[in-house]
Parts: structure tokens; sequence; C-alpha cells
């Protein structure tokens, strides 16, 4: 009999998430455990610790669900997983794996006596959306992650380009602004990161707030100026903009350009099928997919546009994984690989 | 037996060449025609007229080689050639393929009762380079074609990728300059081939010569000022460098500058082993590589440098394929994969 179950691990820098999946994308059983130590609020200081936690618990559901030998495997999504090596590589984020390497699926294959396999969070979410989600009969796709930062995850032929060293899929850096460029979280200038991330987002609308954009008419009027008690976030310039805010509209469509013009680059790479928006800024939904279309129609190079049309071949359309969920079906679809 | 043998056809604006190829990349029978019709010295009206000329000259290498039977098959390189379909889509450079698909491999097949396949110039270099060049060892390269126009083909564990529709890998027209970029002969601005290819680096040259790129010199002397018959090439720009000419120099840096910045985003994308430079202005050697190095040594993503080391992961190396040949056994190389 085919084992019918996977267990999806998605590591967050405050959380750690899972559940027990099965082939059609539910998650039967879940659980959480808290990524830091609840006592000193802080990273564990040693993978060991952590493990002390986190196993019991997978162990719970592996068994409420029937058994380890119901289990084809499981998949790990975290920040800087790489498939090659199966290692967590000096993650900026986690004490325990900041300063080495951690060979984080031997350490749970060993612990579980089950395989494992191991990815950083955007090569799962696109792993994930080809198993249940937008990208089911997709062969060449790009996922792209928009958060707090930007992550991609390239589908070429049905898999994952993970390239010699595990580290494909940097898209969020590749350069969008050569001169002048934002700073971005990298240490670099230009990335599309630092523009379309949600905290890009914020910063589009803070500066345009901050300078006379409309010169005809002075500064011009926005509910945004209301908020004067905390940061501007992109949510808050969602709002707006469904409100009919026009600088708030412009947000987006300065966003929406920008990823534009990045994505007639990624298609002269790949030449994709589509590229899924996925997270937060995603929910803006045609707010930002609008800008993104008509810059790429107004840029595409021509072999890469329909027969006798001005439209691209490549289609951008939006994650059908539940937000919620989507970190854990995307860890748990690497499993189904094994 | 293993068939030993394979035909590579390199199907030009001006000529068609093509030979007999063994599993080692040695040319044993060549021959050549004239892709235009000699009579009116113009692109044969069909396919069919170019094929009666092209056919019977096949045919008498394949019988010197000691026939048909000896023979793996037809891998053919030419403009537009879409490996997916066998078809040349469009080719703005062919009479017969301009205004209409024509399926070239049935034909071929059809005619010689010979698989064949087919693929563009580009990707065929990248084939050849790993049959029988320098990316023999490699699994993850991406192979850069410089001359008239620049081309590529990117390889991806082990095998070129196409896309969904066979035309990824078209990373001269990634847009390098996204404001006041030069007009590309695609149409569109600011591609990395209206500067790295050869007419890029002539008009650099030209533009250096006419603007006081040394402010503090005045106009700068450079022996290119004293080609003043006929417009510089990106060959004397290569003769002026090499003799120690500050503005030619400063060509090869500005071009290696470019190149260096576009490589950094296609790193981010399939993070390969090597690039691999092809072509004319490759000939430059140093003069190019050292101002591409240092570029993306400069500007390149940490995760993609090595460990505690400003040095990038991807080599810059060059093509060990013979210039000559380069085309007939790249798109043989094609034909050991039927």
């Amino acid at each position: 009999m085919e084992k019918p179950y996977v267990i999806g691990i998605d590591i967050g820098g405050t959380n750690t998430e899972f559940g027990v999946v099965n082939k059609k994308g539910e998650i039967l059983y879940r659980g959480r455990v808290s990524t830091k130590n609840p006592d000193t609020k802080e990273d564990y200081s040693s993978v060991k610790d952590y493990l002390n936690v986190l196993i019991p618990e997978l162990k719970k559901i592996i068994d409420l669900a029937g058994g380890i030998h119901l289990f084809r495997g499981i998949g790990i999504g975290a920040p800087n997983g790489n498939y090659n090596t199966g290692m967590i590589e000096f993650a900026p984020n986690l004490k325990w794996a900041k300063e080495e390497s951690v060979h984080l699926t031997k350490l749970v294959t060993d612990s579980l006596s089950l395989g494992s396999v191991l990815t950083n969070d955007a090569n799962a979410a696109a792993i994930g959306e080809k198993a249940y989600g937008a990208a089911k009969s997709l062969k060449h796709f790009i996922m792209i992650t928009l958060g707090t930062g930007v992550g991609s995850g390239i589908v070429v032929n049905g898999y994952v380009l993970y390239g010699h060293d595990g580290f494909a899929g940097e898209l969020g850096h590749t350069t969008v602004r050569p001169y002048n460029g934002r700073v971005c979280g990298c240490g670099r200038s230009g990335c599309l990161e630092a523009y379309a991330s949600a905290p890009g987002i914020s910063r589009t609308a803070r500066e345009m707030l901050e300078t006379d954009w409309d010169k005809s008419n002075g500064k011009k009027a926005s509910s945004l100026r209301s908020i004067t008690d905390r940061d501007i976030t992109s949510y808050d310039v969602y709002v707006a903009a469904k409100n009919e805010d026009e600088l708030a509209i412009e947000v987006f469509n300065f966003t929406g350009r920008i990823l534009g013009e990045a994505f007639c680059n990624f298609v002269t790479f790949s030449s994709p099928e589509a590229i899924i928006l996925f997270g937060g800024p995603a929910k803006a939904g045609e707010l930002i997919r609008k800008p993104i279309v008509e810059t790429m129609n107004a840029n595409m190079m021509k072999v890469f546009k329909e027969r006798g049309s001005e439209n691209c071949k490549t289609k951008i359309i939006f994650s059908e994984l539940p937000d919620a969920d989507a970190a854990i079906l995307g860890a748990s679809a690497l499993a189904w690989e094994l």
C-alpha cells in the first residue's frame, strides 16, 4: 500500500508549525511549538535543545494518525534551508544555526527513523502550489512570495531549480535599480525586495507622502496622512486604495510597475507559463496585478507575447493555498518526492 | 554497436555549414552550401528549394563516412529554431521562414530517414560546450555568446532550459538600464545586447571618443581617433587596448562592468557553477573578464560568495570550442540526445 501521509514542518523565527498532510493537501492533525525557549524568550542555544521540544510533539501527531508506518517522509521549510545539503546554513535569525551549519535532516531522520528533506520557505511554497494549489498543471512557473522580504521558488520542467549549491532562486535580490537604488536588507542596493516587500510598499507610501508627488495640485490629499501615531503598513495602503485613495492606488501602481519590469527579465530567463503571487501584498489583487500585467505587456520582448497580440504568454496568477496553512503544506509537499 | 556519428548543421543567414562529428567532437567530413540562392543572391523563396540544395550535400558526407546506418541523428542550429516544436518560427532573416513557421526537423527527417532535432544558435553552443568543451564536467552553467547580438544558453541539471514555449534563455534582452537605456535591435531599450554585443562595444567607443570622458585632461588621446575612413569595430578597440590605449581599455571596463552587473542577476536565478563567454568580444580575454569578475565580487549577494571571501562561487571562463567549428559542433551535440 502506498503510504498515505507526510509531515510538513515550517520553522519560522517565532513559531514552528507542523501537520500531518494527505495527498489532497488536507492537514489532518497539526501542532505548534515555540521556536524560542519559553523560559528565556530567546532562541534555544543549541539545536539539540530545540529538537528535544519538537520531536515529542511530532511523535504525538504521528501516533494520532495511526503510526509511523503510514508516513512517506518529512518535509521541512526553514530560513536558509538548503535542499542539496539538508542543512540550515548560517541563518541570521536562528541562534543555533547562525554561526554554523546544522544538518537538520540528519538529526530529524535519526530521531524519527523517517526520511526527511529540507528547503527554504519560498521553494516550499512553490512545491506546495504545485502539489495542491494553482500550479497543479504547470511544469514551468515562478513563485513570488511577497512579505517581510521577497522570496522566490523557480520550477523548471516540474522541478525546483536549486542550482549548483542549492541557493538558486533569490529573485528578491535581483537589481532593479542599478543607480541610486534603495538600500536592501541584504546590504546591497536596488534589489527588488527593497521595493516590493511589505516594508518596501510602506516606504513607497512614506516617500510619496513626504514629497509633492503631484506637482500640479501641491501635496495630494490622502487618508494615509491621518495615520500619525504609528508607521504606515502595507495593509494600511491596501485599505486606503480599496477606498479609492489616489495616493494609495499610486503606491500599488509603482510597486506593480517595478514587479512588472523585473518579471520581464525573469521571463527572458525561464519563460514560465505563469508567475504566481503569494503573501500579504498579493492580497491587494487587481490593485497590484493590473500594473504588473500592463508593464509586462508594454515591455516584454515580442517572442514572449502571444502571436498578433500585446498580451504576454506568461500569466500572472495568485496562490490558491490558504495563507495560514501554506507553509506547512509547502513543506509537506517536499516529502512526497522522497 | 552504438552508432558512432552525428551530423551537425549550422544554418546562418549567409552560409549553411555542416559536418560529420564523432563522440570526441572531431569533424571528420564537412561541407557548405549557400543559404541564399546563388543565382539571385537572395534567400530561396521556399524551404523546399533550399532543401533541394542542402539534402544531396548531406547525403554525400553521410556516404563518405560509411553510410546512414552509422548515424545517431542530426542536430540543427538555426536562428529562431525552437527545440520544443522542431520549427523555425518567424525568423526575420530567413525569407522562407519569415512569414510562417517551418517544420524543419520533419522535412529533414523525412528526406534522410534519420531523426533530427533543432535549437537556436546559443543553445547549440551551450550543448556543444557541454559535449566537447569547457563545460564537460558542469551540470549548471550559462553560455553567453557575444557577437552581432548577445545570445545565451542556460543549462540546469545538465539540460538546456527551454521553458514552456521553447524560447527561454534570451538573456541578451534582459534590461540592464531601466532608464535612458540604449535602443536595442529588438525594438526595446536598455537591453544587455545594446551594450555587450560587438556593435554595442563599437558604440561605447564612439560615445567615449565623442565626449570629454576624462574631465581633468580634456579630450583623451586615443589611437582610435586615427580611424576616420570607416566605422570603429570592436576588434579595433581590442587591438588598441592590447597596445595599452587607455580609452580602449576603458571601453572594455565599461562593457565588463555591465556584464558583471547582469551576471549578478543571472546568478540569483540559477546559481550556476560557471558562466562561459564565447564569440569575438570574448577573445579580449582578461581585458573583459577582469572588470566582469571585479564587478561580480563587488556586487554579488553574500550567499553566492565563497565562505569568508569576496570571491563569487560562479566562475567566469572562456569557451574551449574552436571558433570556426563551434556552430557545427554545437548543433551536432544535440543529436547525441536522440
